[in-house]
């Protein structure tokens, strides 16, 4: 649509729309509301937004600079789009159900919440048939799930995926692993692993070892079950991270009594079957080529294993093509991963220094993406981004800075007579690309540097009339001031370093230039010492 | 929360947040759902989309260049406290009424979906009592209301608002206008104008004029209506910017005809009240200072008016001292805005070569912000981006590039066997922070053009075999073959650019590099000599 056509509906049509909000709060005479948040719900305050908008800046460049394109889909969206009794019926999701909305249309009708970001997508690649393929991009915002809320499980939460659609291509799944290489680079990792396997070689291993396609009965706690027992088996090694070679051994057989005492039973294969699972578990995941070996002297002769092997091939080809190392991309198969949902290699990150974390970026191949809205299949491979998980891991890591504000310099008010001079110094210092506020509290010179420590504000500016005759100002480094009562005094070359200068009011940019570059440097320093 | 307490939840907590979607897709059997969007609602696809996220990134920056801090709240909050009832019964509100969420834990009870972000910062203001004061923050997020759908008006629309809690102060009022000129300057509009006024003196200008503090009937189309002549004084003036001096004379008097036909009556004020009001709209509005000046003149002798004079003047040296000119930040009379909301100076941008577009950036000083949670007052004041109305206007101007991907380098795939070199160029692209992909579509090569101009990529790589042995390869300007057809051709120092170019792979950075500053410079010329 363009410009000029928009523009003449304009009057009309976005009449409201700047409008604030609505004059609800003036009415006088109505009792207090108790402020509060609905369970399972957040506010999203400064100090931990600041970090998680910092966070996700980083990963849209990288996601950019390979040519991802962002989409923003409603939040709300027709029911069976989403496919609510699918989604309601279904408990192997993780997801809950979904929030419904009522319909102010149509009474007794309701719309949908999103509760991802990819049946969305799989909407808007069948509803406009002539996007440009392939289709690479990604989205972030919220998702809505009627889920049981928790410590640290929400209602709402950020969702942050990007995909690559209609191209059946390894490049295309391998471009999304280098993605995810690139992104934990970028926010300051160096000590993590992207592990890749294959839905196809996964499959082929339960043919290797003869595992059986039937279901089956089994006690649990009095009651008999029916079970599907590649299915069980999967859902076992699924457990590897947690219980190890020998707990997935007792899994697959007889079963596993737990720590807490809980006996979980077991698959009940044949020993032959258990050892030749293990033995592909046990395929090394170092290099990728070593492991490629591996897996062509172990399963080689295995059809569908095979096919999975040459997929793993082309990824690593391009994967090494790329520059991407073994260090940071290998083949692990261990993972498993979204039993139901991937078709061909799926991949997940792990923090080799935060491993309690789990998996904080994971995804793979699927070519389901379309099906309930077309029967011609379109291939997909994306991956999301654990926004909540990688954002405590880099806080835990002590990889993002903790600010309550964006501020870096606030200019006291030490003397109002002299507002015009801060004010100017504000104007000039934000020209220069520095974050200032002067202080628009009261004049209680204490509670304004209390104000500054309160938000984490690294530097205070005083002057007073003397300050400006002499032509100088005061610099007080209030970060220095923290973090002296821990380590920094240990640093020899800290020690000549003065938490307050006074320095010319002409040199005003380049002294809190000079001090912000300190107090990263020794920010840096810090880090590496703790870390 | 400490990360390391947060680390000790996650295997628990955090176990299914980075999970895909749901299997939904997966189940084979079940009918073909029409791919489609709820009434009022809309996709963003990456053309504008880009556009937008491009045009809040700056807004942003400059926003925490004053200090503001991001805050993010709940879409879903609890249906009292964002009002209801209010909502639905004021028809003034501009707003419709509320989206309704079906309580999952409830039968028969609603949750509500936000309507705009101030009352959930209320609710934050009130809830968190010991946050920072003055809190400086600004909000960025969908709003939601039932409204009835029209072109470019929709029920979920992006609201972006700056606001200063806890400070009575005027240098906040002047922090928000001057963060509005330099946003909007930011955004590479220089003609534009800030126009500020103050409820004080517009409810003073009634008292000076002598419109009657009374209700009176009038006979409207056969029936008679009652009517308060302040409110309806007030509606009229608003009415400036549509009607110009004639028409307000009209509104006041006896009555106005429209140009389609229809009669408005008129609030019925005496030729002297009528020519007082004239004579208060009249007041210069170019140099804040004279505005100031004839403002004391007329209305020095009424006290409520005295009151907002005076705090225009606080504002106008506060103004001046930020450096801002009367070019950008003017006072207005004839500014009235958000009659029930606004109690003291009320704000609004308009872009002169664009006036269609009406205000993008309102705001103004209001104090009922916490009434509805709690009886202390607290003062605020901050402002509106007109998200949508803004990014037409910017588009309008030609002030965003239109591109549907943020790629500037396709490289094409000439010889599949040369696929390492293909992705070594563009590992060695991203890696100096320029976006690029390779062609993961169909060998035709035609086609990969066509891509690439579907998309808007600016250069295309060409490169097979041959130019990888002679160490070179081609860049295909593929912006100039598009702009070229447009007037490029008519700048004489255009015609010695060729649109294709053989360069030395080892030079690839610098080549791209330069190609992308010619285009942008171009693009430079094209836009001044359209403007």
């Amino acid at each position: 649509m363009s410009g000029s056509s928009r523009a003449a509906l304009l009057p009309r049509t976005f009449e409201d729309a700047p409008q604030r909000a609505t004059p609800v709060s003036q009415k006088p005479k109505q009792p207090k509301v108790e402020p509060r948040l609905l369970r399972g719900f957040r506010d999203i305050l400064p100090e931990d937004l600041i970090a998680r908008d910092r966070m996700i800046g980083k990963v849209r460049e990288v996601f950019e600079a390979h040519g991802f394109a962002p989409l923003a889909t409603p939040a709300l969206e027709p029911l069976d789009v989403l496919g609510r009794t699918d989604l309601e019926d279904d408990s192997g999701t993780g997801g809950g159900s979904i929030f419904r909305v009522v319909d102010p249309d149509e009474p007794g009708a309701f719309y949908g919440m999103r509760f991802d970001m990819t049946v969305p997508l799989a909407r808007v690649v069948s509803q406009y048939p002539d996007l440009p393929r392939p289709f690479r991009r990604y989205a972030v915002g919220p998702v809505y799930r009627v889920d049981k809320p928790g410590p640290g499980r929400f209602r709402e939460f950020l969702q942050f995926d990007l995909d690559i659609v209609g191209s059946e291509k390894m490049e295309a799944d391998a471009e999304i692993v280098s993605c995810m290489v690139e992104t934990l680079q970028a926010l300051g990792l160096e000590r993590f692993k992207v592990r890749v396997n294959n839905r196809k070689i996964l499959s082929g291993a339960l043919e290797f070892a003869g595992v059986p396609d039937e279901q089956r009965e089994a006690k649990v706690g009095g009651r008999s079950v029916t079970y599907d027992v590649r299915l069980e088996t999967l859902r076992s090694l699924d457990k590897f991270d947690r219980v190890g070679f020998d707990g997935i051994a007792e899994l697959l057989g007889g079963g596993r009594r737990d720590e807490t005492g809980d006996f979980k039973f077991g698959v009940g294969l044949a020993d032959g079957c258990i050892e030749k699972l293990l033995a592909f578990l046990r395929v090394p995941n170092r290099a990728r080529a070593e492991s490629l070996e591996a897996l062509r002297a172990l399963m080689g002769g295995n059809a569908l294993a095979s096919e999975g092997i040459a997929e793993l091939a082309e990824i690593d080809a391009v994967l090494s093509a790329l520059g991407v190392a073994d260090a940071h991309a290998a083949f692990d198969m261990t993972i498993v991963r979204g039993l139901a949902y991937y078709t061909g290699p799926v991949f997940e990150a792990v923090l080799l220094d935060a491993p309690e974390f789990g998996s904080v970026f994971s995804g793979g191949r699927y070519d389901g993406l379309v099906q309930r809205f077309q029967s011609a299949e379109i291939p997909a491979v994306g991956a999301s981004v654990g926004v909540d998980r990688l954002l405590v891991a880099l806080q835990h890591l002590k990889l993002v800075e903790k600010r309550s504000s964006p501020t870096e310099v606030l200019i006291t008010v030490m003397d109002p007579s002299q507002r015009n001079q801060y004010l100017a110094m504000a104007a000039e210092l934000r020209r220069a690309g520095i974050a200032t506020e002067v202080f628009l509290g009261g004049r209680n010179f204490g509670k304004q540097l209390k104000y500054a420590d309160r938000l984490g504000i690294p530097i205070a500016l005083i002057a007073g009339g003397d300050e400006f005759a002499r032509g100088e100002v005061a610099l007080k480094d209030l970060w220095a001031g923290r973090e002296i009562s821990k380590q920094l005094a240990s640093f020899e070359e800290w020690r000549e370093n003065p938490t307050q200068v006074t320095v010319a009011r002409a040199r005003l940019i380049d002294e809190v230039r000079a001090m912000r570059e300190r107090q990263r440097h020794f920010e840096q320093k810090l880090r590496s010492t703790q870390g």
